[in-house]
């Protein structure tokens, strides 16, 4: 039970936690970082735009080998760590809206697993960092993943042999 | 180093390692399980297609309420956790290909942060379980979240106030 060290929160009316978990089930490496023109939250966009400012991805050293060839990729998905968010509220109202919902029914960064996910075209790239437009996500915000937009993705291998040998 | 926890793994000529770090950064819980037709590696799809088998989400009790209002929304997105992926590739050779890339430009299940996301359809919902084509993981594959799709997902407020209060 975590709730003693969530961010806090006046809960609105029809809202409803859950208590958390004693013990997590995976972990995740901080693999880069977000910068971005938001520096608090309520100035963020409550969702990218594809025309909106460029904001720079810093991936960490360890992994720079890994942006080998993401050139190819206009469009990309972009998983980040929504690090401020509370995480066991299971039942939410949005702000001005007055009716509770399922957390799974929202876009909400208040979620068991608060992991954002942004698609974002590549305006350039440049060492170990990668501009894009498209986020909505704080300065500072910690990075999970990079991929090229299944959207455009094709593999480029025979559609159906074996699977990539994981 | 968690090299010694690793999958095993031949590596390919031009394929490199990046040693892990020794502490995490963040935990996951997860917050349910999917149940697909494919009970081993080899026989998962490339990629989820909308037409596929229908397969069943299933989110633990803790976090069923968060299901409530998901009936409106068709197109969803699921994150997942590829628990047997290998964590430390940064440079890879799809199985019949040969050309070593960098992780982040390819959508191969072995990641530092290994999660899996397809955008699905609804088909149905039943108590905590949800119905859903488009999935191309294994079976007993971990839930970590469900969101509305972002291409459909409006939200219901005034497009730029406060953002929600978290």
């Amino acid at each position: 039970m975590q709730a003693s060290t969530q961010p806090l929160y006046d809960l609105r009316e029809g809202e409803a936690l859950s208590a958390l978990p004693s013990q997590p089930d995976a972990a995740l490496y901080f693999i880069g970082r977000i910068h971005t023109p938001w520096k608090e939250r309520e100035k963020c966009p409550r969702q990218g735009r594809i025309d909106g400012p460029v904001c720079r991805i810093e991936i960490f050293e360890p992994w720079a080998a890994g942006l080998e060839g993401i050139e190819a990729f206009e469009s990309l998905e972009v998983l980040y760590w929504l690090h401020l968010s509370r995480r066991d509220i299971v039942k939410q109202c949005p702000r001005n809206d007055g009716k509770a919902r399922g957390v799974f029914s929202l876009r909400s960064p208040l979620r068991p697993n608060p992991i954002g996910l942004a698609k974002v075209r590549q305006e350039r790239i440049e060492g170990r960092f990668l501009e894009v437009r498209g986020l909505d996500c704080l300065d500072g915000t910690p990075l999970i993943d990079v991929k090229p937009d299944r959207c455009l993705y094709s593999p480029q291998v025979p559609p159906k042999p074996l699977e990539d040998k994981s």
